[in-house]
């Protein structure tokens, strides 16, 4: 069995609905950018250096039991669309998909702790946990971190502090982001200046999965975007401050919405439900829009037989490549929709 | 108990599913147009010759028992809203709504055989039956007229037939009609074409529930306009085998629809199926598109838990009166399209 069929086998960890408000907050993500010592960096250094960096990086990790069941994947040994189902299970960035030569991943089988070799930095460490808990995730990347500290050479500055390839990441090199189902701040369209007073906090809001991707699902990632004179601890607690004061609101207009319109929720909740029961043909854009229906009717007590995990799962199952994975052969756009219908129904009926 | 609640609470014979054909035929339908010899038209009699010919006609009627558990209901002593109960279940007509004074209903229990009194001829007897089942229906109306005609004088002319107060029914007073429920038609668009071709042989072609209404539900009322110069045999048998071409042509148009569009026929059906058994809100008219598409996926065995008398019962109960009279109070139409929606669950669950 491929590592790949391995991992999929296996829950992922941040796709629970153990976390702290996970009716609202999907996932918490925090990374670390870090590039070793007297190496150029990626974008310009040659194959073998590269390859030597691999080489480096991996004796670290893997030698060093930091990761539970570490699974090492080079991207060279690997399809194009099996890199494409690691970039939909978010273990590796869409960049890595087209420059895969001499890269690598290392994760482990749980998910929630890996690294990836050679994307824009040499090492770009990251822990997931599901629901608000960027404060346990970054105690994760950062002991992780640590233990690398011992084995690797870090390129550091004292007056910078971590030096990267991209200047947008100098400094901690991290990047602390959450994942936030918004669907109350969409209907009541305070939306948008939730978004702008985030941004004016310098905070970047973008649509679920990865950027220019349009807003479905009224899922929103949130992230830092400053890395420089900002501690660590700092840029953790005061994002999790910004994220506390949007799930306020997100609260407060879900209950007006409840308050104001209980009738035509509950429909709208209830008839999402049916038809993601019965639709024998559903694309990736309606079965998000449905989804997200079912997610506020859980939240809001609308609806009490589905759990958040499996919508969860969902959302992350319903993506091409895992259905193709899933049925285990390769499927036009059409072939996908009815198999989306079909996987979709099957979890909701539990099987 | 009223004659009206003794009357819903029993079941209406032809929304069974048990006819011929009953997979488009809901219903058959013969009525027969009598007057009584001396007395002047319905609409230019006064109010003592109605209530003398309501006496007479209900004597007959009531005193031979020709019809089973037959319940006599005056209009007069009505109110507006259960006139308009019976209306919605065709046991009396709008007109009748409206112009009540010395008017009458005589009815089965079981709704197959009764007779209005003063509506536009003095006698307006009908019967009806489940799928196509116009020899039945005939036979049953006409053993009825033949026992009325002993003991009444009808208006009959040699050269005419019999004499009626418009012009459209001397002769036998017979109308024929049968309503189908044709979605491969209107799907393939051959819809105007096969109407076209009924009003050429001079058939009248409605959507249901009588005039003027907008063909909702895919469901057509087809209706004989002559009754002069053709027997009675020869109508019906004339009916019956235009309406055998026009199921002919839906099947043809259900088949090709199976054979060529399966997936997409069978997302509709079982979305329509999802969304009647968990919307909170249904108007009247979506709900009979969706028991539309459900009905035509119940004939084509795409879905097997739905029987067709809980759909045509359906059609019945969600109209205005039925609804309000069921729940047992006044409803605005908001609360109408909740009600709706509930009566048609807790239906589609079986209870």
């Amino acid at each position: 069995m491929s590592d790949i069929t391995e991992l999929m086998k296996t829950p992922t960890g941040w796709l629970s609905d153990e976390g702290e408000e996970s009716e609202i907050v999907l996932s918490s993500r925090v990374r670390l950018a870090r590039n070793l010592d007297d190496n150029t960096f990626t974008h310009i250094a040659s194959s073998e250096m590269l390859e030597s960096i691999r080489s480096e990086v991996s004796a670290a990790v893997m030698d060093n039991r930091l990761i539970d069941d570490p699974l090492m994947m080079e991207m060279d040994g690997m399809s194009g669309a099996d890199r494409l189902l690691l970039a939909e299970r978010r273990l590796i960035s869409h960049e890595m998909v087209m420059n895969f030569k001499n890269r690598a991943l290392i994760t482990g089988m749980d998910e929630s702790l890996g690294v990836m070799v050679n994307e824009e930095d040499h090492l770009r460490m990251q822990s997931m946990e599901s629901g608000l808990n960027l404060r346990k995730a970054f105690k994760r990347v950062s002991g992780f971190d640590d233990e690398l500290d011992k084995r690797l050479d870090f390129a550091f500055s004292d007056r910078l502090g971590y030096l990267t390839a991209c200047t947008t990441n100098v400094g901690t090199g991290l990047r602390v982001s959450a994942m936030l189902h918004l669907p109350g701040l969409v209907h009541n369209q305070d939306i948008r200046q939730v978004i702008d007073g985030l941004r004016q906090v310098r905070l970047t809001v973008r649509g679920s999965y990865g950027e220019g991707s349009e807003v479905s699902g009224n899922i929103f990632q949130i992230s830092n975007s400053i890395t420089l004179g900002l501690s660590e601890e700092d840029t953790v607690a005061n994002m999790e401050s910004h994220i506390r004061k949007v799930l306020e609101f997100e609260k407060k207009a879900r209950e007006s919405l409840l308050r104001e319109a209980r009738t035509l929720l509950e429909d709208k909740v209830w008839r999402s439900y049916g038809l993601l029961k019965t639709a024998r043909l559903v694309t990736s854009k309606e079965a998000m829009s449905l989804v997200s229906a079912i997610r506020l009717g859980v939240g809001l007590k609308i609806i009490n037989d589905v759990k958040l995990s499996i919508l969860n799962e969902i959302l992350i199952m319903i993506q091409p490549m895992h259905l193709q994975h899933h049925y285990e052969r390769e499927m036009k756009a059409e072939e996908r929709d009815r198999a989306r219908a079909d996987y979709i129904r099957s979890r909701l009926e539990g099987r």
